[in-house]
């Protein structure tokens, strides 16, 4: 059973907490930011998620007596395990909302507290984050192609082990409707749905036995698999017959399933005899390795899907399968901090910070300035481009919306738990601000994000120092 | 907290389960197969993995309490919930050993039993084995061009969530040297290895105050991680200053480790400068984006690397995320059955089978034939193409290593617990034995599954009955 105690970690984690104990450096303040550098799938924006699962692991996180064991059997110092054995993470972390609409560079999200809990928890915190975000904005793409077509996660088979446990939640984040995945179901509080697989039919005589059995029992909740045999000429057939017997005792077939085959031309086959038939009612759903690719060129096709099943490709996050962001040091005692590298696109912010979404008369967002934290609203004048430093615009006419809240204090949660249905519905009123040319596939629009005038001047004045000596 | 217990499934195993408890068909014998149709990476071969997670967690599956609450909460019918109280997986598993080389279309495992134990079980079966036989194959494939060299797994912080817990499992089986992942390392007893973070150095005034601190607590097992600042320039130079100082007190440098920039030139100009100080029995680590291809090149560049630390296109098995495993329906009361498709090569085999590898007088591999599981040895003369009818090839001569064991009776395993260790020796073993021709990387040789003739001859029956009714 995974636990998510102190040593879900990397052992370097420990090693350096070690070092730190010893040093008396465990009360040196430490800030850490969060953030990504490049957007998953090529596209324009990516959804945060995990914040309430990361909250709720590092709220309760502890060594076990097993762990402080292990530890001592591999090397680590008894007054350190001592020290361990009383371990709470104790500091504040400031975050974006979940679901929040989010672009590579900005901090997301900022762990403040003491050098050694803030690097227990570094593993676990990229862990949990880099993933959930990886899926929810997966599923956030498949929605924006979808719209308001239903769709259901149908991916726990073939999900990464226990990852799928997670993933569902993040692909309802993202905005789909449903899932098969029973235990996410009852954990996070999401509708389940279900029907039958090809082995269901294989196990009765006939197709028509199977459906007709299944339909006794599920009178009004009953999806027909139709492709075990042939999808024409035996399952559409026998789901006809199906319904017509539904119908005489008050029901309705509710659906049937295509998993193989041409799916544009099967679904168009299907609704043209159910309309026929007067099945105008029964809906047609749709699986087989299905994306926001296939979805979007099936519905170009005019395909006659009313419910799209999607496994394989959301749950794991195809093509990507992580998110590369990582947390790194801007701050140690009040001193700001950078990690210098031969390009300046990978030289870290300094300080404690804020993001502001710059809002413009509409409402519409124009991009996200990265601030001091304590600077003030009035001086925001200027953006300056992270890392082009010929590049700067004019902020001040914008509304000036603060994305980083307060959300763990002292160790403590102060943030409000949301249903998945509130995250979610955040996210997606969220993404209706961003502009169209952002939310397209193919070459979308980037994303301003930049530095205010003084977090601008102080990292290029550590820069310098760090360049002399 | 993730809990395999029975509503780790999707929705429709319930369904289904329910009809066939209410039918009364939960005493009806069922056979499912579980085989994968592509092999992953576009390689020649696959390590198959999971099989001791996979017997751990249905030995003990049951519903909770919680469970069963929820699904009377949503809609199953107080009959079968109390069926679920008392559930427990009573089946036979027959499977190939864990870190066997397997290959497409042949059944890896094949599990029998009612058909309400072999249905709900489905879900979580997949979940397990393909997971863990994408990532055991990601790291056999590296192990294969990495040879002598240490690798070591760095991945947790880039895993899909909690996956990373079985996924360095998967990683040790195919042939890595040790991992970061502490908690893996304590459930597991795989060794556990780490350094140090640019954040560590970043901690401390200076670089060399850092490495300094850091040799201090660790002078048996100093690894300096020398990108922060300058490679070259800065930390290569306090990097030796430290090696010298160790030297003075009797112990010696381990390594240095470069994460960044380019790493052939980076590690040969490391190498010549430790050289030139008298530092040979420094070692080298690189990581950063590593995966097969990229050590392939290292290595034909002659980069004098040791050790490499490879973390996020392994831990998710890029650039395939996903293996597409799955469980068929067999046979139903002794009664062999298939799953016909408009297309040949995704029609299922019939019946309870066995799998016999084929060796030549050199105990080189030659084949897997796929055969009735009652089958004598003397009846396999033919292995048939199972997709091509004209290709035949003539098997008599060869020697017949059953792959298939009972590993699971009557819902006990009866298969004795090996370790790690001994899992990844036997993987590695067996692979040696497969020809090179199947290791490459580019367009490996296709090696050859076939179907005994009375297999053969049972599904062309079963084909044409179908097409028939």
């Amino acid at each position: 059973m995974i636990q998510f105690s102190g040593t879900y970690t990397d052992l370097y984690e420990l090693t350096m907490a070690q070092v730190y104990f010893f040093e008396g450096l465990e009360k040196n303040q430490a800030v850490f930011d969060y953030f990504f550098r490049k957007l998953p799938y090529e596209g324009g924006f990516a959804i945060f998620c995990g914040l309430e699962d990361f909250l709720d692991i590092i709220e309760s996180l502890s060594f076990t007596k097993e762990d402080l064991e292990y530890l001592l059997n591999i090397g680590f110092k008894k007054e350190f395990i001592n020290y361990l054995k009383d371990f709470r993470f104790k500091g504040n972390v400031y975050s974006c909302l979940e679901g929040e609409v989010v672009f590579p560079s900005e901090p997301i999200l900022q762990v403040q507290g003491n050098l050694i809990e803030t690097q227990i928890i570094e593993t676990l915190l990229l862990n949990v984050l880099n993933f959930e975000t990886l899926i929810a904005t997966k599923a956030a793409r498949i929605r924006l192609i979808a719209k308001e077509k239903v769709l259901v996660d149908f991916g726990l088979r073939r999900a990464q082990g226990p990852a799928g446990y997670y993933a569902t939640r993040a692909i309802m984040i993202g905005g789909f409707d449903s899932t098969s995945n029973v235990v996410a179901g009852k954990d996070f509080k999401i509708p389940v749905t279900g029907t039958m697989a090809h082995s269901f039919i294989q196990s009765f005589e006939d197709e028509l036995t199977a459906f007709r059995t299944y339909a006794r029992y599920n009178p009004d909740n009953c999806v027909l698999l139709i492709d075990t045999y042939d999808t024409l000429e035996s399952g559409l057939k026998n789901a006809i017959i199906v319904a017509k017997e539904l119908e005489k005792e008050g029901h309705r077939l509710k659906a049937i399933r295509i998993d193989s085959g041409d799916l544009a031309y099967l679904s168009k086959e299907c609704r043209k005899r159910l309309d026929k038939e007067n099945l105008s009612y029964v809906k047609i759903v749709v699986s087989n390795q299905l994306d926001e690719d296939v979805i979007k060129s099936l519905i170009e096709q005019n395909a006659p899907i009313d419910i799209y099943g999607v496994g394989t490709k959301l749950i794991v996050g195809k093509p990507d399968g992580a998110l590369d962001g990582v947390y790194k040091l801007s701050e140690v005692n009040d001193v700001p901090t950078i990690k210098i590298s031969n390009s300046l696109s990978k030289t870290t912010f300094p300080a404690k910070k804020q993001v502001y979404r710059l809002l413009n008369g509409e409402d519409i967002w124009v991009g996200d300035v990265i601030s001091l934290r304590e600077e003030s609203l009035e001086s925001l004048h200027i953006m300056h481009h992270p890392f082009d430093p010929l590049k700067k615009m004019q902020i001040k006419e914008y509304k000036k919306v603060p994305l980083l809240h307060k959300v763990m204090e002292n160790g403590k949660r102060i943030l409000q738990k949301k249903s998945i249905k509130e995250i979610s519905d955040y996210s997606q009123h969220q993404l209706k601000q961003l502009p169209d040319e952002y939310k397209r596939f193919i070459n979308p629009h980037i994303y301003k994000v930049g530095l205010s005038s003084n977090l601008y001047n102080l990292r290029e004045e550590l820069i310098k120092k760090y360049k002399k000596s």
